[in-house]
C-alpha cells in the first residue's frame, strides 16, 4: 500500500477502506509514513470528513497501536465518564467517588490541561503527596480496594494518538469532528471500561461552540464506543459560564470537597448527579443507590479519602494558597445577567493555573474565586471576583481580560445545565 | 506570523495576504516552517483554491526564492513557450530555430521527463555530445550569437518550487490550478523571458483531460504572467492523440529535423507555426518573418544546427538506434478513428524512453513509431507500430498496453488540433 494513494483517494472524497486506515496509521506510528503525508491526509479529513465506519476503524487502528487495560473478572462493572473541557469543570473529583460509593468501578485515565481548560490531573496533584502515575497493577488493585481511579494514561496508551494529535496542533487539522472522536475514544477504550458517559461541553468555554457541532461530535463517539463494544452514551452540557464559584487547581478541590461533605455550588452538585446516575445505568447497576445519597450520606467523601491516600495523597493536609490574592470589586449594582466561560478561563490560566505548553509548570494555588453566578443579584463596590496568583505582575492582565468577561443587567440568554441527552 | 494561522486561515476558505504568502514560502524555503506545515498548507489550498492576487503573489514568493535571468538588452526581444506536455510533443526542437530565424531570442529552459511524458532535455541529449547545462553568461552569449538556446534550469532559479514540488508529489496536492500554474510560471518568469506563449495540452495524454481545466490552467497562467509584466497568451491544444509519428528521444529528434528540413507530419508542422506567430507576435514583432517560411527556406534549419553545435552537439550524427525493433500489425483492415495518447505514452515509456523515478537514466533510441494517424486508413497484417528499445524484455509489456491504445471503425471524436486561443 502506498501513502499517496490513501491521501488522494480521501481527497477525491473517496470512501477509505478498513485496509488502508489499519494501514496508514499502523505505518505512520512506525515512521513509514512521513509526517507531512500523515499532515496531508488529515487536511483531507478535515475537509471530506469520514463515516461511521471508517471513524470506527481509524479508532481502531489507533487503538490497536498500544496496550488495552482489561478489569474483567473485577466484583463490579466498570464505567468511566469523560468531559469534553470546560472551565472550572472538577466534576469528575467528586463524581469518581461517589459512583464508586454506589457500587460501580471507575478506571478514569485523564490528563493535563493546555490553555484555558483546566486539567483534572493538574487538579489532584495540588494535593500534597497524590501521585498521578500507577501500574495497570496498580489501578486494578486500587479498583478492587476502593472503586475509583484517577491516573495518567502510561505512554503505552494509543501511542498513534499522542504522535498525531501532536502533528494536527501544528497544522491546523485538529477541528475535524471524526478525528477528534477518534482521538478521545481511543484512549478511553484503551482504559478498558465497559460502560462510558460523555460529558460533551458546549459555548465560549468549550471546544464545541454551537449545539450542532457538540451534538455531531457526541452523536459520532457514541456510535465509536458502541461500534467497540463499550456502552455509550453522552450529555450535551452548558459551558458558556464556568461551572461552580471556583476556577485553579487547588481552588477546584476545596469546591470538590464541599460537594463531597454534602454542599457545594447547585450547578456542580447537580452535573454530578446526573452524569453519575447515567454512569450507574450505562454500567448496568439500574438498582444502586443515588449519587445523589452518596454525596448527602458521606460515602462518597469515605471514597474520595480512600481514593486519595492510595495515591499517596493526604485529604486532610491544608490546600495550596497563591501568594497573593487581588479583588475585582463590581462596579454596578443589579443582576448578574453573563459571566463568560471562555474570559474566565483565560484569565485563570494568565493567573498561573493553566499552561500554554505541555512542558510548561502551573500554580496549585492560582485561579479565581466567582462571588456571583448569572441570574444572581451584585452590588457595587462588592467583590465580584477575588484573583489569586504567586506573581502579582500577572494581576493586572487577568484583571483586563475580565472587564470584559461580564455583564449586568444585560439581556439573558444562558444555555440550560443539561441541554440534551445522546445514547 | 505563524505557519499554524496562515493554515487555519486558507483551511476556514479566508484569502491569504502578501505577506502572508511571501512569509510562508520563504520561511518554508528556509526550513523553518515545516514539510508537514507546508503539506496541511497544500492540501488546504488543494481544497480551497487560490484567488488571483493570491495565486500571483505565491508565484512572486517562489521567484523571488531564487535568481532571475535578465536578458534585457540583447539586439532582439525575447520570447518562449511552454508545453504543460504531451506525448510525441517535439515542438520545442523545431519552434525554437524557427522563432530565432524569423528575429526573436528564444531563451528556454527546459526539463526531463517524468512518466508518460517525455521532457525536452531528454530528446535533444540522444544528440552525440549535445550539453544542457549552460550558465546564465553562456546563454546570454548563444541567444546573441544563434538567437536559441534550450537548456537545464540550473538549480538557483526557484529552489521554493523545486522544494514544494518534492512535497507535493508525495502528499497528493499536484491536483491544484493555482499552484501548478504558480509552479511552471514561477520557472517561466525566472528565465527572464519578456513574452511567452503556453501551449496547454487537453486530453487523454495530458495533465489536463478535459477542456474545462484547461482553459482555467491557460487563464491562471496568463493573468499570473500579465501580473508579472510578461506578455503572455495561451493556445489550448489536442493530446487526445500523440503528436506526429514518432514518440522517443531520438525518434523524436529525427521526426523535428524532417519538419526543419521542410516536411514532417503537418500536426507538427502547423503546431510548430501556429505557436511561432503567437511567440512573434506576443514578442512586439508583428512584422517578422513568418515561421512557415523558415521552416521551407532552410533558415530554421541553420539556426537549428548551430544552436546543437553551440552547446557541443554533432547536428550530422547518426542518431542512436535501440538494439530491438518489433513491428506490431494491424489487425484489420479500415480507418483508424483513436488513438491514444496515454496509452502510446505509456508504451513509450516502458519500452525505455521515460523514467518512472527522477534518478533513472532513458534510452535515446527507445520509442515507436506509428504507422498510422487517427483518420487515415490501415490494412490488416500491415505494421501498424514499430516498437524500439533495447531490452526485448520489455516488448510484451508495451505490446500489451497498444493492443487497447486504439479502435478502427468506430465512432471518430477527435480534438481540433488548436482548441482555443487566450489572452
Amino acid at each position: 500500500m502506498e501513502a499517496i494513494d490513501v491521501i488522494i483517494a480521501k481527497r477525491d472524497g473517496g470512501e477509505l477502506t478498513d485496509e488502508q486506515i489499519g494501514w496508514v496509521v499502523d505505518a505512520y506510528t512506525r515512521g513509514a509514513v512521513a509526517e507531512e503525508q500523515m499532515a496531508a491526509l488529515s487536511m483531507a479529513i478535515v475537509w471530506r470528513g469520514m463515516t461511521r465506519a471508517e471513524t470506527s476503524a481509524w479508532t481502531r487502528a489507533m487503538l490497536d497501536s498500544g496496550e488495552r487495560l482489561d478489569f474483567t473478572g473485577l466484583d463490579r462493572p466498570t464505567t468511566d465518564k469523560h468531559s469534553t473541557g470546560g472551565v472550572g469543570d472538577k466534576i469528575t473529583l467528586p463524581l469518581t467517588p461517589a459512583v464508586a460509593a454506589c457500587g460501580a468501578a471507575v478506571p478514569q485515565l485523564s490528563g493535563r490541561g493546555l490553555g484555558h481548560t483546566g486539567g483534572t490531573l493538574d487538579k489532584l496533584e495540588s494535593i500534597p503527596g497524590w501521585r498521578a502515575d500507577l501500574t495497570p497493577e496498580g489501578m486494578r488493585r486500587q479498583l478492587g480496594d476502593v472503586g475509583g481511579v484517577v491516573c495518567a494514561a502510561g505512554s503505552g496508551l494509543a501511542p498513534a494518538d499522542r504522535k498525531l494529535y501532536a502533528l494536527r496542533d501544528v497544522t491546523g487539522t485538529v477541528e475535524s469532528i471524526p478525528l477528534i472522536a477518534a482521538s478521545i475514544m481511543s484512549k478511553k477504550l484503551a482504559e478498558g471500561t465497559a460502560s462510558l458517559v460523555l460529558d460533551v461541553k458546549v459555548g465560549s468555554g468549550a471546544f464545541m461552540k454551537d449545539i450542532a457541532s457538540a451534538r455531531e461530535l457526541a452523536e459520532t463517539m457514541v456510535a465509536i464506543g458502541t461500534d467497540h463494544g463499550v456502552r455509550t452514551r453522552a450529555l450535551l452540557t452548558a459551558m458558556d459560564t464556568p461551572l461552580g464559584r471556583r476556577v485553579g487547581n487547588a481552588l477546584e478541590v476545596a469546591e470538590a470537597v464541599e460537594v463531597l461533605s454534602g454542599g457545594g455550588p447547585s450547578d456542580v452538585v447537580e452535573l454530578t448527579v446526573e452524569l453519575g446516575r447515567e454512569m450507574l445505568r450505562a454500567a448496568g447497576l439500574q438498582d444502586a443507590r443515588d449519587p445523589a445519597e452518596a454525596l448527602r450520606d458521606g460515602s462518597a467523601m469515605d471514597s474520595w479519602r480512600r481514593m486519595i491516600a492510595a495515591q499517596g495523597g493526604d485529604p486532610d493536609a491544608p490546600p495550596p494558597v497563591a501568594a497573593e490574592q487581588r479583588d475585582i470589586l463590581a462596579p454596578a449594582t443589579g443582576t448578574l445577567t453573563r459571566l463568560d466561560a471562555y474570559a474566565v478561563g483565560v484569565a485563570a490560566w494568565r493567573l498561573g493555573a493553566g499552561r500554554a505548553r505541555k512542558e510548561d509548570p502551573v500554580s496549585a494555588g492560582a485561579g479565581i474565586e466567582l462571588h456571583a453566578a448569572p441570574g444572581e443579584e451584585i452590588r457595587a463596590g462588592r467583590p465580584l471576583f477575588t484573583l489569586h496568583t504567586d506573581d502579582p505582575a500577572r494581576l493586572e492582565h487577568a484583571a483586563e481580560v475580565l472587564a470584559h468577561a461580564f455583564a449586568i443587567d444585560g439581556p439573558e440568554d444562558r444555555l440550560p445545565l443539561v441541554i440534551d441527552r445522546i445514547g
